[in-house]
């Protein structure tokens, strides 16, 4: 007989996070109630913003608990439904967690299009690209031939908004924390220059990076890599800030860079934190672009997978020590 | 036989700025070239925003240096004139510096209506209260019923922010640094509450004066009131970064915020640093509104002058330490 198997969050990481802060658990598999439907899960995504939910912190996921399955997007087929427009069978995104066989409202799901590739669903076309689309092009707002700087330049955002900037027609320069992710954002995806946060040459590496300053930085990190940008901006520079992964990963959050706001007043500067749910009315017209991408190939999603849910805790910790390149994916048996 | 008297930057401030680092000195007056006026000064400002000009630190207002004039802007009446559409006896608003005859390109003036106060010119309807106008509307953009919040509320800006945004229909809270100040800015300009910045239950006293959170906040600060503010953000809500009085008077300028950027990410806030001369071409249609605020006494612009040129270095160290209430302006002879 087949069970749902979980993983829950068995205590709250004091400092790092550790794969001994989750546990798994089987539990009989549930039957959906009215409006709800069961799903298989094929895949969930694993990114450094479910970090966040497990601080002490305010953060825009609530307060952090224990003995609840770990949150995650994913995608799955629906097994059983009681909910109008699901049937047996249809594939959808949702928040599945950490689990093999979640019943969930089925007004918390949207159905995937048959022409479409699930895991797509987890990478451009799910929260990650429409994250990436809608900081980049609402907050940023790049022109042609501007610099468009990206931290966390592999990651499962940046490594879209960095291609998103070269289909705008700026020029994009990343910053990752290895040689090896630098190399496969040049030579893979076509990042004009990358930029490693942890060389000792950093600041003057970013510089000579950025010969004519920046004028759109998209910040996934905060931290050094953000107080280093800010020296970087040119005049009337926007700044979309979309995580904050170098803070995450600690019970000790580090105050703001020394520019803010002084830096922000003489080179009037915007930044902006933004989340993806403001833009709920306009995903389907992002996605229909973000499509079309995909289609004629100036945009790739990299995905980084592992298998079988076990595998998820480590691969969460290894994701957070910057392991991944592209969306990192859990793929279920 | 009169003379040019002038106040010098006689050395750059260690820490905070002392009256001896000015010097005044007597030069013969000059007379203006092609396209120049000498004017005779009335009166000029003193602002916070000019300490900034005396840092190491980068600034809008270039490198700093001993030995000039020190900078402010100023009203005077023409004396002699080489510039066509300018004549002796015409008053106008510039860049007179502390001094009592300033010699000055025409095109760097703006000539002051026969009907205005020329003092208005340096408050309402000079650079303070356009910093206020754009500032507010342009960056902050007040809803009727919002919360909004403005720092050094009694300064040359903050007072007429907090004017302004009543006008607009918010609710207004200001943060001052003394009780008397408070109490001019509750009883004579209408502000809904203003907290001490000074006080030990500040940050208590702040959450209660703004029970529906804050939606704009006008920054004049930074530092600890900035945290404080940005602890009572609303989602969505505007932060328009117009100065770092908080950072101005010292060589060892704070960390930003721990807010940030991990509050603007939560809570979707927009922070903008603006300067007034980006909004140059706009200049014309503010004043008309804001004249037909004085007119109608929705508006009020209040002055703390002192009396001669000797007086402004002692002035500008008061003003520093937070002595003014409104527009600190130095008459002359």
């Amino acid at each position: 007989m087949t069970t749902n198997r979980q993983i829950l969050i068995a205590s709250l990481p004091q400092g790092k996070l550790a794969a001994s802060d989750y546990r798994l658990e089987e539990a009989p598999l549930a039957e959906p109630d009215d409006g709800e439907v069961r799903l298989r899960t094929i895949a969930f995504a694993i990114t450094a913003g479910t970090r966040a939910g497990l601080q002490g912190s305010a953060s825009y996921a609530g307060a952090p608990r224990t003995g609840v399955v770990m949150n995650a997007t994913g995608v799955g087929v629906v097994e059983a439904s009681r909910a109008d427009g699901l049937a047996s069978g249809d594939r959808v995104l949702g928040p599945t967690g950490w689990q093999s066989h979640p019943v969930l409202e089925a007004r918390a799901l949207t159905p995937i299009p048959p022409d479409d590739d699930p895991v797509d669903w987890l990478g451009p076309l799910g929260v990650n690209g429409l994250t990436a689309y809608f900081g980049l092009f609402r907050v940023g707002r790049p022109q042609r031939e501007d610099t468009v700087l990206v931290s966390a330049a592999a990651g499962s955002v940046g490594h879209l908004v960095g291609q998103m900037a070269k289909i705008a027609g700026a020029r994009v320069v990343g910053v990752t924390g290895s040689d090896a992710k630098a190399e496969v954002l040049r030579s893979e995806l076509g990042f004009d220059a990358v930029v490693n946060h942890r060389d000792d040459g950093f600041r003057q590496a970013l510089k000579e990076a950025c010969p004519d300053g920046v004028d759109v930085y998209f910040d996934n990190t905060g931290g050094d890599v953000l107080a280093a940008a800010l020296s970087r901006m040119n005049v009337g520079g926007r700044i979309a800030c979309c995580g904050v992964v170098s803070q995450y990963d600690t019970d000790d959050p580090a105050p703001g860079p020394r520019g803010v706001p002084g830096l922000l007043v003489n080179k009037r500067l915007t930044m902006a934190g933004f989340l993806l749910f403001d833009f709920a009315d306009e995903y389907d017209a992002a996605r229909d672009e973000i499509r079309g991408w995909l289609r004629d190939g100036s945009l790739r999603g990299l995905t980084d997978a592992v298998s079988g849910l076990e595998a998820a805790p480590e691969a969460f910790v290894d994701l957070l020590a910057g392991g991944n390149v592209g969306t990192r994916i859990v793929q279920l048996d």
